[in-house]
Formats: structure tokens, C-alpha cells, sequence
């Protein structure tokens, strides 16, 4: 694993971030998305938008709809009952902030469920994730945590436009 | 390098993303950032936002400061001229779309330049990036590309405000 490079060029299987941190990583990602989620006044969260777009619980919808299940799939290659990405829809009694963090909170719970059982191969094959997707399995899990960072995003500006300031970027404890 | 794990739970050099993968990724996203800077009407760069918030071009600037002096600090170990992370000011011969995406895109080439003389362990050490951060290297980078993400985002907020669809998320080509 830690084979020395005796150039001092790189080479494809240079080791940039093992699975431990990355998921440390990702675990931080959560928590300060959990707590923008929490900034956000209760309503605002399901009628306040910017330009046309989604509210924020829609975007965090999809967000839980792929963090949980697509690790699921990934370490069990097994994709019933991961739903579809095309609607991301919350039930009428998840519709609350608490509700919202409910399901947050499980994804992680479900993510730190399966990671552990995803290997060092399975990571650089090559798979098809909902069922569509197709590239292989590092970079459809990067695709995950880009894209909560992106829809988080979003969401800051939503809270700006609210007059409340998001929490600090760089917190992730 | 590939050491086969022989239980089915990770360890903690368990390869996630090699080295060139990871700029692979990185280099996606500034193409991504490059389409949505060009997406802005000229003066919208300059003169909009949203809640307070900072325009794009100036977010943009940080995301210039950082990537291409943060990843030569850290190749080199020297952080002389790399600047400081306190304000990001564009000068005034920069001021437009065309100088701005010139800025990018020479601190894409600093990246491409200094990416290869990363080595495996340097990417694990503990470092210090522009004299006040402290973390593991991998760490420092990966914040680099999240802030990257992240402030692009805001941006795609501003051009729905503005009534202009943004470039695809999914689309890094």
C-alpha cells in the first residue's frame, strides 16, 4: 500500500486520500449540513426559493434520496429499493425541519453502516449506480458529496436573501 | 500499492482516489467553474448579488488566490508569493469577464504544473498552507475544491436571480 515512488513523479496508483478520511471527510460535510439545514426558519424551508428554483427541504431531499441508498448499492451491488433520482418527493409527515433532519440523520447512519464494507477494487470499478448512472465507484461517490456541497450552497445564499447568516463554511465539527 | 484487504472492513490506507484521479476531478470542476463565470452577463459579475453577499467575480478571485498558489505551496514547501488568504482584489486591468478567466486558467496550468511533484506521503503529512491552516495536505486540497464547489453554486443562485439558466452540474467535459 505505501510503496515508495523513487521519481518524483506520481503515478496513477499514488495514493491521494484513503477510504477512513474520506469518509471523514464526508462525515464533516454532514454536520455542517445538518446545521444549515437547522438555520433555516421552518417555513422558509418549504416555500422560499430564489430565481425559480427548488426550496431547500427539495434539494435536501435529493440529497438524502442519493447519500444512504447510493452507498447501500455500492457496497451490496444491490439497487432495489434505492428509489429513482428522477422525484424527490418528502412524505406529508416528514415535511418538518424535524422530519428533515430525521432523514438526514439516517442517511449518515446508513452510510457509516456500509462504507466499512466497501473495498480498496470496489472502489476504482467501474458500475452503474440507480441503475444509470455508469463511471467508476470513487468518482460516483465524489459525484455525492459535490453535489450536497453544491445544493448546501445554494442554500446559504437562500439563508442571505433571508437576512440570516449560514453557518461558517470551514466548521465542520 | 494494492494490498489486498483480506477481511471485508477497510483499514486506514485503504485507497480511495489515486493521486492523477483526483486532479482529474479537479480539473472537471474548473471547466465546470470556467462555463459558469462565462454564463454571467459582463457587468453582472461586478455589480450583483444577493443578500450582501459578495459579487461572483470577487468570489471568484478567491478561488483564483487559492488553487494554483496553494497547490505550489505545497509541492514546493514555500509559501513566499503565494499571497495571503485575507482579500481577494482584482486589479484593474483584470476587472473584466476575459481577465478573469484568464486568471483562472493561468491558475489551472499552476495546478496541472505542480500537481505531479506531490508525492503519497506528502499528501498525508500535517502542513501549514498559507502560513495559518493546519491540516493533513489531502485535507488542504480537498477544502480548496469544495470551496470551489461551494462558491460556484452561490454563483448559479445569482444567475437564476438574473433569469439565466446555469451550466449543468453534471457536465465536466
Amino acid at each position: 500500500m505505501t510503496t515508495k515512488n523513487t521519481t518524483d513523479t506520481v503515478t496513477e496508483s499514488t495514493l491521494f486520500i484513503s477510504s477512513d478520511n474520506l469518509l471523514n471527510t464526508w462525515l464533516g460535510h454532514r454536520r455542517l449540513t445538518r446545521r444549515v439545514i437547522e438555520a433555516f426558519p421552518e417555513d422558509k424551508l418549504f416555500n422560499y426559493s430564489i430565481g425559480g428554483m427548488r426550496t431547500f427541504s427539495e434539494m435536501m431531499k435529493e440529497i438524502i434520496d442519493i447519500g444512504g441508498p447510493g452507498i447501500r448499492g455500492i457496497a451490496t451491488d444491490n439497487w432495489e429499493n434505492t428509489g429513482s433520482l428522477d422525484k424527490h418527493t418528502l412524505n406529508p409527515e416528514d415535511s418538518t425541519k424535524e422530519g428533515l433532519l430525521r432523514l438526514l440523520d439516517e442517511g449518515t447512519a446508513e452510510i457509516m453502516e456500509y462504507w466499512p464494507q466497501i473495498s480498496e477494487e470496489r472502489f476504482q470499478e467501474m458500475t452503474t449506480v440507480f441503475g444509470q448512472y455508469e463511471g467508476q465507484v470513487f468518482s460516483s461517490i465524489l459525484y455525492f458529496i459535490d453535489n450536497e456541497i453544491h445544493h448546501r450552497a445554494q442554500g446559504t445564499v437562500y439563508l442571505r436573501g433571508l437576512g440570516i447568516e449560514p453557518p461558517a463554511f470551514w466548521n465542520r465539527d
